[in-house]
């Protein structure tokens, strides 16, 4: 095995955590919901302290709540190499997405410590703060205030459904502190102290599963742009109000829906995906004209300018077809994030991993989002995904096998021992990082 | 005077009565909600009822709780003429439509009487039960039940939310009778036993008030075609999908909204209008390629075969777009009635009626759906209209005056006296029928 690493991992243990982790959710499992900072969020939280601790971690938690489980290395002075994901759920989803990123580090470190293995660089293993955009209608909260992508006033703006902002719902939860800039400038990470990031994930694709390839190698990691548009018009009666008097907010929007599709589908490509995933119309009744219509649209790329092409055509589309059918608009960009390419050296690690576990392994895109986007926008970052059932995520049959589990455990570990280098090792792949 | 009948009515009376009326309801007023069979409909119907008993008629109620108020005629062998229209109301809706229609009859006979007119066929106030389809999804039931156009099964298939029939629903109002077929041949109007038929109907439109006219006679009814139409493909991640795989059921629902404009466009003519007026889609998330959508749509012509042509479009592309998209479809005909053309006897009378006021009055086409409709599949048919605010109508703001009211009634009774014609005068109006 790699790095001549003797790795004894149990799947069925990891499944257990998994699903004792699942049990602090609000609706009954299989479906898991955990909203961060609700009392179930807290729980979990102190469940995966508890793993951290049992590990021989030591614990720190910044000011929004990001948590990190330190093996300390034999260099105290380079950057730490870290691994992590988040253990918020949407409503109804399942017990792997994000959760597998944050107990199976656990169990890599574990094993790897059991194996003989000193890491040279520091290993952090980190739970994200609010990856799911659930509450605060914005997602990767935590790993966007590592990346010091957050302002002082987002902390304030940010509000749930009952008004409470991210500052003050994270105070409750017991992080928080003295000053707005005191929570950000704690948050962020200082230049150099991480080294390199990695996130074990299932797919949440159909892919791996349908090639029966057992690791995915990512190399780049898609962005939505994400748009909210609003049209309004007259209404009326459907049997009295005449064609030429009307003006449909309804049929305004389904032009636009359309238009997303052939904008997408006119850049000739694969890696383009635009959807209109929420439409409504109001009244909403057979017998009445559309009077108001609302998208909500979701364009991914791995390449930035590509998809800002596309979401700069939609736009002009909703302002040609408000135009023409006299309707009133408004738009609203929820988000329009960067894509990330992966780091050569990460991937590389990995790659390697992989080829010692002996199983078969393949390179490609992650389509969806993950903390990992913000992480790279300061530290060498990369993926590595395990099949899942049907390619379902975010619903409550979620599924990833133990023996999946357990090779997307061992292949973390081998990568993440190969990005820290061994002990008193000052030859090791980390000083190419 | 048209007739030398003078006229006595109060605007002011006929409203006060309206808003009376307008307090038996489920919402709290102005808005009014009254579903046929519950607690407030039974309530109007008693006030109906004393209206009628008041007003000297001869109260008789069918089988399906159709109610008829009979001023008897010096000829006892010839056809009624009947005025009438609805007093349910759909969720939310206002105090005028269907309402002027009762009540405004009721002041139009009391008028005639007071003026020492005598008809010679007998003059019958309708109140027709379920006009609105609220409650068992279908309407014009209780006109339908007296053009014959029911079934027994009807009876039984037609279900509210809460399952129950309208069999049950009609029989535990009071109504019903010792067998379906009893109360079908109840409700049957016999031929010859209406000679013609006449509504009295806020506009529903914004024709009349726009143009300053005050009485529009109705020339034709338009019917609307009403489809549901299902699609579902097997949605998936907005990021992990990729174009070349889905069957996205929002977009063939985008498609199918568009090609209903189309078609009607096509046309050319002013009088064919379409509307997708309800459009649903699942699970309706931002994040989600859409997995189902549902859409109602109302097509209404007053030209039959045009209109059906229409209909025959859109179920071609509902077609055609399924398989191109590869999503499955499913469509339901909800209704498909016949348009109905009105009776030059009937429009000469209320024509006359409206010179002998001295107002401004226009020939028009009613778009809306009446109990008018099902009448004129058996009778001389007319509908008598005065202009309402903003066209407005199944909303709370509903609104006509007091003094486009009066002329309404006094349009009613003059035509309601030339078609019965004047007691022993057996040369008038009717014979020609
Ligand atoms: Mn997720
Ligand atoms: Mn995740
Ligand atoms: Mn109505
Ligand atoms: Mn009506």
């Amino acid at each position: 095995m790699g790095n001549g690493i003797k790795l004894d991992v149990s799947g069925e243990e990891v499944v257990a955590q998994l699903l004792h982790l699942a049990t602090f959710s609000d609706d009954p499992n299989p479906a898991v919901t955990r909203i961060v900072f609700t009392k179930n969020d807290l729980l979990a939280r102190g469940y995966v302290k508890e793993l951290m601790a049992a590990a021989g971690l030591k614990i720190r938690e910044d000011p929004m709540g990001n948590i990190f489980g330190r093996w300390e290395g034999s260099n105290v002075s380079t950057g730490a190499v870290v691994t992590g994901s988040h253990a918020d759920a949407i409503p109804l989803a399942g017990a792997y997405d994000g959760t597998l990123g944050v107990i199976g580090p656990i169990a890599a470190v574990a094993a790897l410590r059991r194996a003989g293995f000193r890491p040279r660089a520091p290993i952090d293993v980190l739970m994200f703060t609010s990856e799911e955009p659930t509450r605060f209608g914005l997602g990767c909260i935590g790993s966007r205030g590592m990346a010091g992508e957050l302002t002082a006033a987002l902390l304030d703006e940010k509000l749930d459904v009952n008004g409470t902002s991210f500052q003050a719902a994270s105070t409750a939860a017991g992080y928080g502190g003295a000053s707005h800039q005191e929570i950000l400038e704690g948050t962020r990470i200082k230049e150099g102290a991480v080294a390199a990031f990695v996130e074990l994930h299932i797919e949440q694709g159909p892919l791996l599963e349908k090639e029966g390839t057992q690791l995915g190698i990512v190399t780049a990691i898609a962005a939505p742009a994400a748009l909210r548009v609003f049209f309004s018009g007259d209404g009326g009666h459907a049997g009295a109000l005449l064609m030429p008097y009307r003006n449909d907010a309804g049929l305004a929007a389904a032009e636009v829906a359309l238009a997303v599709e052939a904008a997408v589908l006119k850049t000739g490509a694969i890696d383009a995906v635009g959807t209109t995933g929420l439409f409504e119309i109001g009244p909403n009744t057979v017998n009445s004209v559309p009077r108001e219509a609302k998208l909500e649209i979701d364009i991914r790329d791995i390449n930035k300018d590509r998809r800002d092409a596309i979401v700069a055509s939609v736009l002009k589309t909703v302002e040609e077809v408000a135009k023409r059918r006299k309707v009133r608009h408004r738009v609203e960009i929820i988000n329009q994030d960067a894509p990330a390419i992966c780091s050569d050296k990460v991937i590389a690690a990995a790659t390697e991993a992989a080829e010692a576990l002996g199983g078969s392994h393949k390179r490609m895109v992650s389509r969806a989002y993950h903390d990992s986007l913000f992480m790279a926008r300061f530290a060498p970052t990369g993926m590595i995904f395990i099949p899942c059932r049907g390619g379902w995520s975010h619903r409550p049959d979620e599924f990833a096998s133990p023996a999946d589990i357990e090779r997307g455990v061992k292949a973390l570990a081998l990568t993440l021992a190969k990005l820290a280098g061994s002990a008193g090792d000052e030859t090791g792949a980390h000083t190419e990082l």
